[in-house]
């Protein structure tokens, strides 16, 4: 999907919701226990009930690989059943040297070969260009590089103040940039912190940011908006568990479904009030 | 396999080569497309010619997801068939949050649920500690943290200077090896320059280090010996092209072999020298 057909979904769902894909046997409702594959049964419920909500989904593939080859498959099966137009991505935060890489970018893009076709996938580039630049030969394909994540330990090393008085966040950024465009590349940035939200903006105005860490992780909606939104929107906001492990009972697709549906809700008016789509729309 | 055991196979064998499966299915030899699983039929020789040879064999994961569900399966087996006593590395560069790596530590160290027990596995550490500490939950498993690699792309961030007067990759192993201890943690040190061998060596000098880069990438084994080898060896060197394709005829397997067994007798020459083997042994 190219980022003009992204912004589209944007205005015509009039959201920037990407759900995440995190099914856990141990957590998904009980009754899915006797479906022949519950992994699929729980992704194909939660598709149902929140595909009208969201623009995105996100599986996450530790979750899949945890079952081993059985796993794989779920995940291929859930993929397949996301809507044609809905962004997919390829949670699986790879980072190799190069040619290694290129195998990585086979394995999610290449559907002929490995039976995988999502739209994106997440890449840790602190190995640098070479560990990127292989997922680029691949057109209308998306590489979302982590700049800055929202969990406890970001502060180990993506923080840490370098002698040419950026943080490794920053700079991290700066140079990746330059290795792809605003078409071809987003950034993971967390949402706990409004200022350092903020500081990516600045370094990269125009590219998309995949944003975890609203809800559960306690960042605020309006403050990822406040500091985050550009003239395209720019934003996926990512929910996980908060909206596939709303419920957990037989009702879990209603609930999930609720919940997509109330971030959608505070989503469009986020896009109303910076006129990114009109009171006509 | 726990750290006494690791070092007791390296002075039975007077030998600390890993070997990498690289499984390419545009370089393994033609003959081998006739098998009905040519990924695992070059493993499986791979592994008959070289393991009287070497210590370790490092599947690189990308090379079998590139091919799907089939590739996880060829992975599954090859695994199987590696010897016992060698110590086997799941080759995955795995980083993300703390919930999603324990998922991910299930994946390669939980066979009843994964199908997958191996003994270690390589991990990106730039998430920080949450990252990390889930793989520490699985007795006499290890964590391989990227320390140096030895990729061109190393240069554009982990050797970054910080205002504390280091080097980004010696904060993030002097930070890491407090996570862990010797006993279930490694380094990955690229064997491109001795200095920074040298330098990671002085931060950590009980950590084993899994050392790629010697032969195809142009490092040098005496001057990895020099510059990181310790009273327990404490050296894991990787080779993976230079051994699985030496050949590319039907005669491969006796190449691997002998490409192997070149460098096990220098090996033994640096144990000797170094006198982790005596001349009893």
């Amino acid at each position: 999907m190219n980022r003009e057909n992204l912004i589209q979904q944007i205005r015509l769902k009039k959201s920037f919701l990407c759900v995440g894909l995190d099914p856990d046997l141990a957590k998904i409702p009980a009754h899915l226990h006797e479906e022949q594959d519950p992994i699929y049964a729980f992704g194909k419920a939660i598709i149902d009930a929140t595909h009208k909500y969201c623009v995105a989904y996100k599986p996450n593939f530790a979750f899949y690989e945890a079952l081993g080859e059985p796993g794989m498959e779920s995940l291929r099966k859930t993929l397949e059943y996301i809507p044609q137009e809905c962004f997919t991505i390829a949670d699986a935060k790879r980072g190799d040297i190069g040619n290694t890489a290129a195998q990585y970018a086979q394995s999610v893009f290449d559907k002929e070969k490995s039976g995988f076709d999502f739209d994106s996938i997440t890449v840790a580039p602190y190995m640098g260009e070479d560990s990127v630049t292989p997922f680029y030969s691949y057109p209308d394909k998306w590489v979302i590089l982590l700049g800055l994540t929202s969990n406890s330990g970001s502060h180990d090393f993506q923080q840490l103040p370098l002698t040419n008085g950026k943080r490794l966040f920053e700079q991290v950024i700066e140079t990746s940039s330059k290795w792809g465009n605003p078409g071809n590349t987003m950034y993971v940035v967390g949402a706990t912190r409004g200022e350092d939200i903020a500081a990516v903006r600045k370094l990269v105005p125009e590219h998309f940011f995949l944003v975890p860490g609203v809800g559960a992780q306690g960042g605020s909606l309006s403050e990822v908006v406040e500091f985050g939104m550009n003239q395209d929107c720019g934003l996926l906001i990512n929910s996980s568990r908060g909206i596939i492990y709303a419920g957990s009972d037989e009702n879990f697709g209603q609930a999930a479904g609720k919940a997509a549906h109330d971030l959608q809700v505070k989503m469009e008016a986020h896009l109303r009030e910076k006129s990114i789509i009109s009171v006509m729309d």
